[in-house]
């Protein structure tokens, strides 16, 4: 199967690259920018000798033809823009922006700030939450690839919330990222010399991801939640750990909790449980597609702390993009993912 | 006035002498080793012609016979050890470990896992919270400089649950740390290769300076309060952000609180509190005795974020044990302190 | 094939497993430690649900009976008094410490402070500079892998050195490491707090690894050579820089010598030559087994400055390593170990 | 003494505010800013409550009335710009950027890409080496700070030069930055993604540091010199390491050679000469104005490998141009400058 990427100068899509190079089912057909054409070693000089494609401009009815797949690994509003001269045509769709993810336009408006895609495609557009909705991603033509802290919160908070044993009004995600998730542009913020260490706060109850978690959250409880959500940047390149914290309903202990999430999980390659007293670290993961759960129950104060790491480009962006795809296409979930953490 | 450093190996113990040796009225009489005798400047090439002195032998009579106070950088239980035979001596002590901190030794005796000290000695060591505790420090003979995470936690949480505004069950410190706070001594977890790139969470629910925060939270707030506490290691050397979450018992916006935080704090040079909008960072306060606080309440939770930073070798150890011997002298407690951020 | 792995405590090993685990021909049987039995995931926790295999005490017949081939990744001094228990019995012995490296006996007694091994032993270890000593190897049956700075070293200046285009006697290799090097035993110089934000040289003119770079490169001049060599720890986890500086006899352009080093490199895939003007980082072959590497000559000077970068857990360590154990056993040299950069 | 700084946005006119804002002779009168008027503290929080002044436009001769030195914290090109409006004015210049420090306009030409400044200023301008242009520093008017790169390779060099033992075609200088020398300006080349867990070489042999070295090392020579010179990058913020490699003319032993540093440089504080056998570290140095040096004579090759760093800002660049301010107007050269490394 073909593959385009639209957007590889930034991490994303240099993720997919690494990715799909190696996979046994898709082969990368073609890379596109909205910059001038250009080598794609010139941007990234690692991929000299192994990926030498040269990045094209983005002509959606060429892509259309030649491609079975394409991925937008394009920042949000760019996304928007060009979904749609790929929606209702003969290619599937994976946009890993945040720009189809919102069912609710208004939603979008006031979190993203500018204006969401048409109902239609938001309608259409199935969320790819891997373990959580694999039917439908099966059956998808345009996905919604979830957002890096979404995904580590959603898969933490998961069995708790479906099995109502947490008071759904408690929850609190303390989400610590690593840099790369800020993507590639240069800014102030991202300089080495500010993050270096250093260790900031940003977004404070105001980031886009919380209605993204919000509405999922909600799906699962039946009835609306809010959470709240603070996002920190920590001095790495890759990796995000959300720490959560719930209110259980009645006393449950840790050893009860993480057999409900080693059951829930049991069948999901990508999620791994840690044992009682044992928690995961980011390091953990780097570089691959899981994500590692670890928790404990406090019977001082009858609140459960659930830990969660991922690394934000892969299960938080492109791992996570190729899972689906491997889903949507009927392959192996796993086709091109038995990638191990780079450990150390 | 003379000072006696004990356990200068570690990095509390050299940041003591980075502040007193620049001290306007203090003089390092003398450093003391368990270990053999060597000077300093083998253990830390950086004091090269700068200060060096030979690390001496622990000799409390002669400590006692020359010197005005002695600081303790030793670990607990080695500092409960000593403390004894400085106690009712003609030196003021300083002890920078946890082993005064906790008034219950049954709690000491659960959280720290070995014996406490003699009540008589608890009873009169005093808690160094600077800022807060002004007054029973200017006429303490014994000392108990506080933890870092407490340090960080309490300065953060101290308006809102004075004030009796937040719901004093609900108080969640999801704390993270740099790698000096684990000491000098060599081991697996403290290795380059094992930090670098990765972020860890740590006795999750366990840590003994639980105790320590309950404690005085309690005493403020007239009854007792049990907290939720996590620990995270953060790949930076120096630097503590404890980001806290509380449930406010009625709406109050975000400047209402930080009047009350600048009103509060404005006596207090060192406590320094950030505008609407904008929130601390670690190394805004590196290498200073400050310690930085944010907030942001929620309207759609009811619930406050506050987000406080320390340098935790600084207002986390050896810049409040100088404030706090300031204090004790009747010196103005910013002496040998005007250190500022280093930055970037 | 099945391949045993001793010594997987430390970094070396733990690499082995990552590329032997999704190995075409090689299944990892067992993987030993002289230490306790216990399952490899209590070390390696990012090995959870992936390789699960317990740690098992180091039986040399055992091994022998049941594998095709024997990893030493364990420490000089350890793998020499392990290697004899492999020496001509029916199993291919690849050592990664420096224990057969130099044919020498009294050049080993003077570097490395110990006994080398018999003689006959270090006779028939062939050195495992894959792209220069392929015939050889792929008659081995023991290896001595090559160490990591003579490995970015030799390749770097092989081509020069047998074009006879440089003054022999003006070579200088300033070389720069990641701190994995290092290993996993505690240490003070390798604790996070002393490596961040720092830089050191080390071994300033006597690293044990000059002997092995001169034995090369005196066997390739044709007459002894010596170097001046000089190490520097990086605060990075992987990654080898060395920038080396001769005298070119007589002017030749950087595109010539470039021309000379692609025609050299060309029919070996883990070698990549720069263009002019572009010189390599070690980022960008981080976690991979490539060899990438830049040049410039200066007119002004006559001196050819020539940099090369490696991965020093791979083309450095394991990587070589099974690169060497693809051709002893006639696989492709390239199979296994098709692992893309991990970039950023 | 009232100074004014230009250009405070950038990392050296943050650390002269550091020092100066605690110097007992000096006061900073007045911060200036090409940019827009805005308090100091939006660019730096760090400074909030203890340096509240407001970034001013640049007005020449208000700030020759108001002011007793300027010091210009600007990139190569505005400085030359701006030092004509200051030049025979009634205040002391010091300069930080590259403008001033040739004396012969071709080369700056050459290396720097656009016109010198006039060669009336240039002639006047004295290199401010403090360590070795200590009289005429005494004299001057108009200073040229020396770069970070210089200002270690020269201290390193200058006593084998100046004593003539060494080959002075022999001169190699292989040097390593951390990162805020690049300042603070957003770049794809300075984002935390890309630095971090990298090291870079850059601009090999074609530093514009190169011929500032060139023209005091042909100074102390009595002829022209020439040098092999390449600049890395290290993923620290502050810190340069130079190692330098030179032919010895006759053998001299370490011992004898680290005598005639000692002597040389007894009489200057910030210059401290490592032990035999003991290399100094970047971090030994951090935030400090020392440079501290170490060598070792090889006698298997002839040669001498010499060590130098300093901390960027500091001694190469904010340090040192305050220790020539007090030069200038005759106060003891460490006013304000016994600012200890921060260590760790």
């Amino acid at each position: 199967m073909k593959a385009a990427i639209i957007g590889t100068s930034g991490y994303g899509g240099g993720e997919l690259i690494r990715i799909l190079n190696n996979h046994p089912f898709f082969s990368i057909h073609s890379v596109h920018t909205a910059r001038e054409e250009r080598p794609i070693s010139f941007e990234y000089p690692h991929l000299t000798n192994i990926f030498e494609q040269v990045l094209t401009s983005i002509d959606p009815e060429k892509i259309v033809a030649e491609s079975d797949v394409v991925f937008l690994a394009t920042p949000s509003k760019v996304s928007g823009e060009l979904v749609e001269s790929f929606f209702h045509k003969d290619i599937k769709v994976i946009d890993l922006s945040g720009d189809l993810r919102l069912k609710e336009s208004d939603s979008y408006r006031k979190w993203y700030k500018h204006e969401p895609v048409a109902e239609s495609v938001l309608t259409e557009a199935v969320y790819g939450l891997s373990e959580w909705n694999r039917e439908k991603i099966a059956d998808a033509s345009i996905l919604a690839n979830p957002g890096c802290y979404p995904t580590a919160a959603l898969l933490g908070l998961a069995p708790v919330i479906k099995e109502k044993v947490i008071d759904p009004k408690s929850v609190i995600i303390d989400a610590k990222s690593g840099v790369s998730g800020a993507g590639r542009s240069p800014s102030l913020g991202t300089l080495y010399a500010e993050l270096n260490e250093n260790f900031k706060i940003y977004k404070v109850n105001e980031h886009q991801h919380t209605p993204e978690i919000e509405q999922q959250l909600s799906l699962w409880n039946g009835a609306e939640m809010k959470i709240t959500f603070s996002t920190h940047l920590i001095p790495v390149t890759r990796g995000i750990m959300t720490t959560m914290y719930v209110n259980l309903k009645k006393e449950i202990d840790t050893v009860k909790l993480l057999d409900l999430y080693e059951e829930t999980y049991s069948r999901h390659p990508f999620v791994r449980v840690r044992k009682k007293g044992i928690f995961p670290a980011v390091k953990e993961v780097k570089g691959s597609n899981y994500c590692d759960i670890g928790l404990h129950a406090d019977s001082r104060t009858g609140r459960l702390t659930i830990v969660s790491v991922i690394d934000n480009l892969m299960k938080g962006a492109a791992g996570q993009a190729v899972q689906n795809a491997n889903i949507m296409f009927g392959l192996d979930e796993t086709a091109g993912l038995n990638l191990m953490p780079l450990y150390p």
